[in-house]
């Protein structure tokens, strides 16, 4: 029996976004599983109409999507219409809201995000630091539980978990602790596991420092932290190896020793995630009670609604969702 | 007429420097330019028979060495053998120590230095954190002024400058000043030009944050160090970028509109250096009065003496000293 189709969240509408999902509709594999757009389907035809592409819209409920999608990109209309105004940023907040509703209900099978523009939320209400919280909260309301949301960059060169996203550098030090490595490895593994369908995962931690301290010469944290950390994880029975000099950890021969890295701080991890693959790089979010991955990027104010945006991040996401709901 | 040969340092005796040395020879290009090698002859022959290499030792004076080289490796002898005790150590010193002098007299065109454990010089009464501030002392002495050595990693990939070396990640942010970053920029720009030929040497600087500080929603450096540095090399005529954020600067695209990348500290710049040229990344020391190259790893003392080691960044870092100094 066939999967529900994926559902995609349509983000800022002054994004790059929406052009993503014209074109991800006009770039699409008649193989690979359909998807629908939850959006404003008057604000798509006209920038389909802008930027002079083929593309029809049909506005359908998900149980339609996949019997339209060969014809015409399917579109859950907004209640919150696209108008240029404060109304858009509930209309954001409404598609990721409904989206998980689709999938919580059975009508999708898994959510990709379009990127979202945070400030812009913030003046309509959003309360939440950015979209893996909201789905966090999202996830806690419609399955309960308390889920810890972790953010993986996935592509298949190299997967990475930052422990520490977006904060100062200065700060990162202090933000480290035994624990969060701990609670973040043990849910990679878990889904590496059972999502990915990795029997025994294997995890490569980095250090902090230069040469991950070398022995305590440049910096404890290793010691203090992360090694400790280690054990205990290996202690679980987990397949956890490091502290790792994070240079050295990301050459061909040395990726082929892990599944997934967990570094220290943002740049370490997204550093080798981008220069690898730049174009097709994928966020995953694991830890949810169910699969949403989101394109690699951001909103791109500066290029949006000139056609100019590349859709590869938007089409990888697409099928590592389908590949981890099969 | 012919350029003198290159001049490479041994570096440890029980680290990888001796058999890669063995190594470049057996793989000589006998179209580049020859090297010799200020070393013990036993220890290199006694090795070269462990290894069942056949690589006949020449005991030379430097300006022997050019004529020696079709048929043997040329070494100029240390007055301090390798007998495995802590004479060691001295020989090690005097290997650089002689080398750079060959430099100085012209008997050698550049030098090339095979790795060293600080640690253990240390104990022979070493009073240098390192390779670099003991080169730039022996050029200090020999050709006067006080020449500031700037490390930088280059492959034909990218060439990266890290602002910040082997300290801690915490100490990291309060090392940084608007001092430092245009003294290293200047002098990165200058060996740019003059030394690898580039007319107009475009640098591209890091921020130190995640997304470059994002407008100081998530650090300050930006603002408060490194914009300035920025606009006042800008204002010196130098073409100087950023602060850019550090994990969208190293894919191909962002590379090519850069000759070298300054970045704040090690990981930032030698997680993509490593990345991406793992075998054959070069350190070369720019700010000295002659040119240094140096193999991008270091002694490998687990792997050492078996015959094991890649000569790949050796051999790139003799091609790339001699493509130096034309």
């Amino acid at each position: 029996m066939n999967r529900p189709p994926l559902v995609v969240s349509i983000g800022d509408p002054a994004g790059i976004g929406p052009e993503l999902a014209l074109k991800a509709w006009l770039q699409r594999d008649t193989q690979a599983r359909p998807f629908f757009v939850v959006a404003d389907p008057v604000h798509l035809r006209t920038l389909a109409r802008e930027l002079g592409w083929d593309v029809p819209v049909s506005e359908i409920e998900p149980a339609a999507a996949t019997m339209a999608y060969a014809q015409a990109l399917p579109v859950v209309a907004l209640r919150h219409a696209f108008d240029g105004t404060g109304n858009d940023a509930h209309g954001v907040i409404e598609a990721i809201t409904r989206a998980v509703e689709f999938v919580r209900q059975g009508a999708a099978s898994a959510l990709v995000t379009n990127p979202i523009a945070k400030q812009r939320l913030y003046a309509a209400g959003f309360q939440f630091p950015g979209h893996t919280e909201y789905l966090g909260d999202l996830a806690a309301r419609h399955w309960g539980g308390t889920p810890q949301p972790v953010m993986m960059i996935w592509s298949p060169a190299l997967a990475v978990v930052p422990l520490t996203i977006h904060v100062p550098l200065k700060d990162v030090p202090g933000l480290l602790s035994k624990d969060a490595i701990i609670a973040t490895a043990r849910i990679v593994a878990h889904d590496l596991a059972t999502r990915f369908g990795l029997e025994r995962p294997r995890l490569a931690l980095s250090g902090l420092n230069p040469h991950a301290g070398e022995s305590g010469s440049m910096g404890r944290e290793e010691i203090d932290i992360i090694i400790p950390a280690i054990r205990q994880l290996q202690a679980e029975g987990l397949d956890v190896r490091g502290p790792l000099p994070a240079d050295t950890m990301f050459h061909p021969a040395a990726r082929a020793r892990y599944d997934a890295a967990l570094c220290m701080y943002h740049d370490q991890a997204l550093i080798p995630a981008k220069t690898l693959a730049f174009d097709d790089g994928v966020n995953v979010t694991l830890g949810l009670p169910f699969v949403r991955t989101s394109p690699d990027h951001g909103t791109a104010f500066d290029i949006a609604g000139k056609g100019l945006a590349n859709p590869s991040s938007l089409l990888a996401a697409l099928q590592l969702a389908a590949r981890l709901t099969p």
